[in-house]
């Protein structure tokens, strides 16, 4: 990432004609990230993710949206074998615990599945969100009390995608006890664990989500996942009947843009 | 966007060097999209979208990380005026509510505030997540139950992202009770509503979020935010304060980005 004070300028010049629209190519860049970011969990590197990269990629977390401008994250960055350790034995527990929560003939399957990379990948990061970050009365969260938990999530999908572009593997752990998180990286009361993520250089990028790949589900088609006005109203009208056909007519659009 | 199949297998010639780290161009195209996205409540134009953009920005949500790849998203589309002037009723009820809530010194800034574009934006999107399209049990969700929310918001951010790219302002409107929305969008008990979202093309996008610009809260130094192996613990080795004045020093990164 090269782009200097001048190169904005540069571009700032042209700032009238693309302040709405991106640039097919600008388009392209954010497309990439979406369609290419993966789950990764097996394929970590020891290498090292320099502090420049970490930092841009921070940064892109934290120009998430947030409910009444909270910025509820924090980023806690976790290099200590020793913590690690712990979360891996957390996360073990958990995972003996899921098994037997699926029917036998998908234990297998569930058992084969390669699912955190806690120990091998060089960084941890957890987000967490400070609920009473901006005191009891946030603009835009006085009925959804949910909504500071939903801009720490923003963030996370912001810090992935940061990540993809950068060419880190980021892998999401949710086989974990929040108890066990709050314990082990000592969060206050009012801070909840959202994402406990995995971070680091990769041998590879897979194709597809390994749980598409080893055919756990399907992608599902979106056209079936859209309605109109009301749930599950189907297109009635001419104008919706062509959101639907064009829904189908770029299924392929995603495929354009794999690396 | 005129991205031919064509120019996709021009690219993946190139797979092996970019399939990791993006070039420079594309990660613009990313970082623009993350740092110029707003929160548009204002500046809607009554243009229409096209449905060839819509299903675009429909497809970049539809690939947000989902846990156990539930893919637990619906999108409501919603144009009716109709639906729209009872959403609007909604709004303006929990509005009114939401104001008393404040101190009395915030609430005049409170009721200046524009908060929402439901009549104005020509489409209004709930972005919704069913807590059993895929059954009882499902991966990465037994011990955290909320994670299907959470990708549901990853869409969401997808969305917004996407939307931004094709120069579509994405307005979240969260005052709003639950019920409400239930009923008038008639959600089966077991589908949550995650956002309402106001979508239109825009006379302009601000510059800073709102509640900035508002001095209502300001933007927090990221670095701040960042602790090590636990939390609020803050840098102590050298590899740790490195990162801290890297962050410092990148203070002015999302402005190299501003269209």
């Amino acid at each position: 990432m090269d782009l200097t004070k001048q190169d904005a300028t540069k571009k700032h010049s042209n700032s009238t004609q693309s302040q709405h629209c991106f640039s097919a190519a600008d388009q392209q860049g954010l497309y990439k990230a979406i369609f290419n970011r993966r789950d990764v969990r097996g394929q970590f590197l020891p290498k090292a993710i320099p502090n420049e990269t970490l930092s841009r990629i921070i940064y892109a977390a934290h120009h998430a949206p947030s409910v009444g401008f909270m910025q509820p994250w924090d980023f806690i960055i976790i290099q200590s074998h020793d913590v690690k350790k712990q979360i891996h034995q957390s996360f073990a527990q958990a995972h003996n615990e899921a098994e037997t929560m699926f029917e036998p003939s998908k234990q297998q399957t569930y058992k084969n599945l390669k699912l955190e990379g806690i120990i091998e990948s060089p960084i941890n990061i957890c987000i967490t969100c400070d609920r009473e970050r901006t005191g009891k009365t946030v603009i835009g969260r006085t009925h959804m009390k949910e909504m500071d938990l939903y801009s720490s999530v923003c963030a996370v999908q912001n810090f992935w995608l940061a990540a993809r572009a950068e060419g880190v593997g980021v892998g999401w752990v949710s086989i974990l006890h929040h108890e066990a998180l709050k314990s082990t990286l000592a969060l206050p009361d009012n801070v909840v664990p959202i994402a406990y993520l995995c971070l680091g250089y990769v041998s590879h990028f897979k194709d597809k989500p390994e749980l598409e790949s080893a055919n756990w589900l399907a992608r599902s088609p979106v056209e079936d996942l859209v309605s109109f006005d009301s749930y599950g109203k189907k297109a009635e009208t001419k104008e919706q009947s062509s959101l639907v056909s064009q829904l189908q007519a770029d299924k392929r659009f995603p495929s354009l843009f794999k690396l």
